[in-house]
């Protein structure tokens, strides 16, 4: 058994909780609101929970689950009250700027992003099983005590995520495709189409729209905190993967205006093709 | 109870067939292929079928179920072989172009679409109750007969769809936003990833894709010969709407690159709280 901290009760750090002390791990939570904290015990999301930041001293993992920006700011505070031997991980969604500067600040810090979101965000929508079945990215650096790393390994472990581990550039560019960049894609298709002139056309839309179109929109009506956040924190890398999308997208376009059907023919038979590669069995 | 025809049994002429035999219509169902007019029948798709267009001599109402681009030229086959009385209507995608043709060729026509697709094409996946619940456009013109329309309507209302009339310019419009549009920024969602160039980052893109990547490039990974002929059959409305769409997404870009967050929260949380307008109670 582990002693485990978790810092920031939300969906992530909720579920993760939830997880943990259903396994037996002695589980604290830390939340900014005593609310959310009292919260946390009554669903049983943590064993013990309070406000008090130092109440992560007796841990020996502590999983860092604020939002992005918060991340080491609350590795900062919470480093006085922890010994050494103590691991840091946390779960944020982007990881080229917060690992080196989390690695400056513990040394016992492995980075981690378990891939597990819902449309809502907070605690009252965390689940049991949540990681289950999903990515769970570590992201080891050369830096990185290879024990600390075994240790956070074999949490992630039990909840029986799919444990992948990659550098954080190369999962910041990944993200920025199959998780950035769709937000983006997808609300811009939301924001055109309110953008149509005439109200009666507009109306029809969304009368008429249906399935396709709900699943093509959903990530872009997702919460607009997170999608601000990604965009932030993985600037260079999103844009870049925009910057591929718009010429992929002019491409099309240029294959209609140009009345071209064999070739646009041929590039949707490429999407279906490939499509596949990305989509895991139900 | 109305004489039924219907020429061109894949999923949609398939499905009708299966509504409207179960309601107790005679229908008739003609496939190009033997083996598809057989298989209407076995599966109770149609109560009579053949392949000779002459089939549906008898018909009150035929409903040409074929390909979009076979419509008319069905149409100039079937009408010597009807009665002046008879009424023609079709389930075209498109309509802008069709309407006008057709009521060219068959004074008793009235334009329609019921939106009902599948990932899947084809007879095989034909289904009953397939338009229950869902939208069911007609697009009746000053040319339109109202009795034919009346008629038309009648049947449509029976299979429980949501009935919606309108303009066929402004149903290519508006389906222009919300189903053809959507293919080719999906389409290029997926075109775009399988742009990238290094191959360690393609693959963990692939590992790392979850719902949110697979409901955004579900419709762009769908039956290629679909998205070609909407994008052929409905070239202005999706060119206009795939220019304004560029324009927002160039928005998004500008906002990221200028680092402009809270102009971004402020797209995103608009996008969040307009796309309830376009989805429907489960």
């Amino acid at each position: 058994m582990e002693r485990i901290a978790i810092v920031g009760l939300g969906l992530i750090g909720g579920s993760l909780g939830l997880d943990l002390s259903r396994y037996g791990h002695p589980v604290v939570g830390i939340a900014r609101r005593a609310k959310t904290a009292e919260q946390a015990l009554t669903m049983g999301a943590v064993t013990a929970a309070g406000t008090d930041l130092a109440l992560v001293a007796e841990a020996d993992v502590v999983f860092i689950c604020t939002p992005i920006d918060a991340v080491a700011a609350t590795a900062k505070a919470i480093a006085p009250h922890l010994s050494p031997e103590a691991v840091i991980t946390d779960v944020a969604s982007v990881k080229g700027d917060i690992v080196p500067a989390m690695e400056a600040l513990w040394p016992n810090f492995v980075g981690g992003h378990p891939m597990a979101g819902k449309a809502e965000a907070g605690l009252a929508v965390a689940e049991a099983g949540l990681f289950a079945g999903r990515p769970y990215v570590l992201t080891p650096t050369e830096a990185t005590n290879p024990a600390a790393l075994e240790r956070v390994r074999a949490i992630a472990a039990s909840l029986q995520a799919n444990l992948c581990q990659c550098h954080p550039d190369q999962h910041d560019r990944a993200v920025a495709w199959i998780s950035h960049l769709p937000v983006m894609v997808s609300s811009s298709l939301i924001l055109a189409c309110q953008g149509e002139a005439d109200p009666a056309i507009l109306a029809l839309a969304q009368t008429l729209a249906s399935s396709g179109f709900q699943d093509t929109s959903r990530v872009g009506g997702g919460v607009p905190e997170l999608g601000m956040l990604m965009a932030r924190h993985n600037r260079v890398a999103l844009l870049e993967s925009l910057t591929q999308y718009q010429q992929q997208l002019e491409q099309i376009k240029i294959l209609i205006t140009a009345e071209d059907w064999d070739a646009l023919h041929n590039a949707l038979t490429q999407a279906q093709t490939t499509r596949p590669a990305y989509i895991k069995p139900a």
